[in-house]
């Protein structure tokens, strides 16, 4: 038993690695296209990779900051956006960006079960836990686009991307109610929000419009 | 004298809800001209509807925030988007805009009161207690412009708006200055700021433009 | 020796006042470039002076904010905003930007050295102290051209201004390691950066490009 939530451990660190690897290189791309300098391009990659979990710890009033805590996650995404002005290319970037799909959605629904759950710890309302964890797991993008000056892709490029998170954060909460290990719901949650992510982009799903 | 008491929860609660609704509609309006898809709208109407209370929040180092304790408040605006989803036409567009004039200035009123009342139980100076009221008042509507990519119409439409606020805000705090009972300064607040609104719009009044 | 300590006092305070100027005098520049009213004026201004120490304070979770402990630094900023829209005309605008360089790269310094400083004695890890310090510094000019809807110009223009701050705040955070005095490590933190942002625009140094 003991052994199946070691390993349960180090995947969830592999999963929070490729992650946040991934929302930086969302970043580093974006600012890249915008022709910023190298102090623009970490900064996006920072606020891309560490908004969302900031801004989450902010609301709920948790201190030290989980990159305080966790500080070589810091001295990571550092590393990578050196290499990436080293080595990447504009050519490689199209290919970065299918690349970095499966590892976002991961990303993506981990970031999103971690915000529902802190929230749920401090008694929130199922509602605002959730909302919580679509912030934890959205509000990276956002800001980097943002400070980028554009609307956030997040509202208007009609795919499902936030209502993945809401779907699965409303699976989370719901196993939560049911009081099943917490290993199980974060499970879920991952692999619904993943998985309706990816099938969205397979099956190219559109968001409905604003009916003019 | 309770009947009063009571009299003047309800009407505070129907304002409270009347100006929420206004200020989630303006950002349902933005959003629509935008051309953001289900997800921007539903993220900048409640932008709009609560990023200045959440703001005051914050800064005064309040906790829970107003919409964990009023959840009920979240649900509203979330219905109120669906219905404006299926039913508003771009041709309501002009219509809504008029109508929800009225409990904008009212909202506007009601939440620099709140603001500065907060701010001066806290202690805090006069000066800071009233920018906490306009910013309470106002930074709903700078973060929803902020977010869909434009400069915030309050900073450059030449339209009193924050104007009025700021001098609503002054005479909450020179009445609390006074010891009048809080219904009195919240109605007298209320009043100037709503009624200064709704006179510069009546009488197109201008702010003063940047002398070249 | 008291005397020393005193004549420190009276230039720390003189150059805080200068940096605070010069940072919400390069806020109104922008305003008024951006042609807001009255009301975006001197919020813009407000944001570039106050912006970065107050998102210091809300990560580090200081309360009260400074500004609420120099409450006197408000006003100088309100009548700073009035003064400037009372005088200030478009052909001064390049004599105001050259003229705030100086100051600017001492307040520059000096917050760097205060965020620095503080995130220190909570504990922090070096890294994070420094990119405290760097935010103190830079937040208020990004957030000053975010609300005026720009890419913000330390993010793009490849002059070095966050990158002086960054090493200005590792010389801190490396004097601080030594037990070196307060106020030898501020000086030198304040004359690293000061210097090295005053070198790089005299000499027209240029940060890296993303190379394509």
């Amino acid at each position: 038993m003991l052994e199946i939530q070691s390993w349960g451990e180090t995947l969830r660190l592999l999963v929070e690695l490729a992650g946040t690897a991934a929302f930086a290189l969302s970043g580093l791309l974006e600012a890249a296209r915008k022709r910023l300098d190298a102090v623009g391009v970490c900064v996006v990659a920072f606020l891309a990779a560490f908004g969302g979990g900031t801004l989450r710890d902010l609301l709920l009033d948790r201190r030290p900051f989980f990159w305080v805590e966790h500080v070589e996650l810091l001295w990571g995404v550092l590393v990578l956006c050196g290499l990436a002005m080293l080595f990447l290319r504009q050519r490689h970037f199209e290919v970065t960006e299918k690349a970095i799909q499966w590892p976002d959605a991961l990303g993506l629904g981990l970031f999103t079960a971690s915000g529902v759950h802190l929230a749920l710890s401090d008694g929130m309302p199922a509602l605002v836990a959730v909302l919580m964890g679509v912030t934890t797991g959205v509000f990276g993008g956002v800001l980097r686009d943002m400070v980028c000056n554009e609307v956030p892709t997040v509202f208007h490029d009609h795919r499902p991307y936030a209502v993945c998170a809401f779907a699965g954060g409303w699976l989370y909460a719901g196993l939560w109610q049911l009081d099943l290990p917490g290993w199980m719901a974060l499970l879920a949650c991952l692999a619904a929000t993943a998985g309706l992510r990816l099938l969205a982009l397979w099956r190219n799903w559109q968001l409905p419009a604003w009916r003019v």
